[in-house]
């Protein structure tokens, strides 16, 4: 069997319960009592916003929720799901026979990282540095998934056979995020010269988080942007 | 100012994203990996959910949200708010003046506890007992409301007065939750005789509960289907 | 029955699991992996400590608890239940026949507001508007606590009779929080022209925030004069 | 270098703030109130305890927390952080270098898998089988890990050479619970035949989860007891 390899994450959104005028809705139960109606003036609604996110009152945004299908390696899977304020349903390597798709860094994605503790960068590497990383982890994820396989047409359980593959192994799960979450989520995940509080995010799961973001701003559009404006803080 | 009397509970659907296809493909994707297609089978579908429930993997109930908007006595509030795997929104009085309508027990409510500790029954009060109460109920009602009028009158901050008012006043809240966060509120929030572990809720949250469980019937019928056939234990 | 006044919070450290070596310890696992020894330098510490806390790491604050019984009114119960990432037991009207003891706002407090909505300053009443505010409440808590009286010796339930019961009484409640989630509530419940983000907290449920920060503060110096000095910025 | 293989789990309680007692304390603030004293009755504490896991009063149990230092492949804590009522501080391949020690079963570990799904049975391989399974495993550490310290040396950065690892390579991190969180963990990573809901951990886990069992039996013997007695079902 061939092992192949891939540099891209998928993220689909496969359903949502997700506008900002629900942000509105929500807020004006605080303020107003009884459910407001439906009439609404989009420039006092985009002020509302805009006062929630700046003072951090971050529940009104709870009510608008993401449910997304990723593909992504496994160690961005192991970052992703240190986020507990979400649902998560992952490929499960003990009810089915895992793929041989493997992650591999694009010809431009930084390898090399530069700086100190707490304030690394990351830099290009060579031609010659990718293509020896390149020869190493096909050697790796052949022999791996080789092994894999092998354990398995040995009669072994497939959970015992799986502990010999990588984490740049793919897997796919859905998960369901509302915006406040997912605010944090994007606080953290996405590397920002207009963030109050800097990260430092790997690039792979920037990469997932690029593709959330472009969803919610497409969804929450007002919400989106008065979470820019006032410096990517996650109320 | 007159204050006026309520005995019902106000839930409604604002919105929702909830269907029992979605909890299909989340399990799917444990264990078929790749993202499912559209075209099931209603029969093996319902299997799979009976499964999951029985098997407590409760995990592919949770992408399937609810967002209900309620009005409810604050001691009712009291005890949602207990449940923590929710967002909420409610009315403030901070924000807002406080409207005079209170909560009072319908005539059918049960009013007398026997039993001991760990072990009650409510049965029915004498007429005599429940005008008793209504009379009562109306005095404070009238005397705590006059008193946060006054304040607000005399200049008090909204905060400071509303402090005279009685946990029989009703609020209105956002919430919303997800479908397993919403079978472990019915479970303990339903008194029912078909539960595993029975559950002794007092009767006004019952109210709220049984009118989400409608929805929730409505809306994933082979999820409710499953969850009162395994005797109401939340997965 | 005499109802009583007090204008106090009570906020004891039952136990605790706290300690700046203990966020030390729980970051190294990081970036050290084996459990490292128990020798540290306190200068470095600090330094580990306020890196953490600029650049947002939050989880290693998560592994000290503490546990604090606490007693307040149940105005400030009802918004210290927003705080969900905290474990509660509290009184219960349902178990037990509630004392008769009320919140009265002190003398020095702030009775008057101005200003308009997100920018409200509070400022002193007249003795007279103050007099006046304490009048109106012991004539609503007598009423309202007789009513209650006699609710339980006509032989309602408890949890009917509490029912006229103002949110001016008094419950008590067991509170266990890390110190991450604590920092976030002192966050959002202590008023200080130092924070980054203001915040205008009931000053109620501030007495109860001021009173776990002197703990937090006497428990875990190092830990809370980072907070301090980073604008009072929950990590 | 030589890669190390190791069939164990490291637990290592930290610290805690466990007792049976707490979970008497806070239990009795709901029904008595005030702060209760500390004489008690070994036998009526024991009941009470019976009766809050029996009726499902899990928030009593949520003020005992425990810490651990735990060492365990990659594979058990994919499995471990979907336990999100957790806190956790783990090993981190982007800011240090990687050890090559990595888990192989212990020659007693079940490596067969019969039955069909959500009925699996794991029943011994032949020695042949085992012996082939350490063969190739031993292989492909030798293989991943050389590559991993070749792209080190080739100067890569270490989020990119990790990438190559497999999830048998061992991490450590340290983990907070409370006794509620913890008894749901065992309630789905322990197989026990007395189990009210059944559970089929993979075995891995289960040995982590075995050790938490330990210490917990041993700080909270009557809550232990209690929820052994009660079918192992979290309250």
């Amino acid at each position: 069997m061939t092992v192949r390899f891939r540099s891209d994450m998928v993220v689909e959104l496969v359903k949502h319960s997700a506008a900002d005028a629900d942000v509105v809705l929500a807020a004006r139960v605080s303020t107003q009592g009884a459910r407001a109606g439906a009439a609404t003036d989009a420039q006092k609604d985009a002020g509302l916003i805009g006062y929630l996110m700046r003072d951090r009152h971050g529940s009104p945004f709870e009510h608008s929720v993401f449910t997304f299908y990723v593909e992504a390696p496994i160690f961005v899977w192991r970052e992703h799901m240190r986020h507990r304020i979400a649902s998560y349903n992952e490929e499960s390597g003990r009810y089915k026979v895992l793929e041989p798709v493997f992650y591999l860094p694009g010809a431009d994605r930084n390898l090399v990282q530069t700086g100190k503790p707490g304030a690394y960068e990351f830099v290009p590497g060579t031609p010659d540095q990718y293509r020896r990383l390149v020869e190493r982890s096909t050697r790796v994820c052949e022999v791996a998934y080789a092994a894999y396989r092998e354990s398995l047409d040995d009669g072994l359980a497939r959970e015992v056979a799986r502990m010999d593959l990588p984490v740049r192994l793919y897997s796919a799960a859905f998960v369901t995020m509302n915006a406040r979450a997912l605010m944090n989520f994007l606080s953290l995940r996405v590397k920002s010269d207009a963030a109050t509080f800097p990260s430092f995010p790997q690039r792979e799961i920037e990469l997932v988080a690029e593709a959330y973001e472009r969803e919610f701003a497409r969804l929450m559009p007002v919400t989106h942007a008065a979470f820019v404006r006032g410096g990517r803080v996650a109320p």
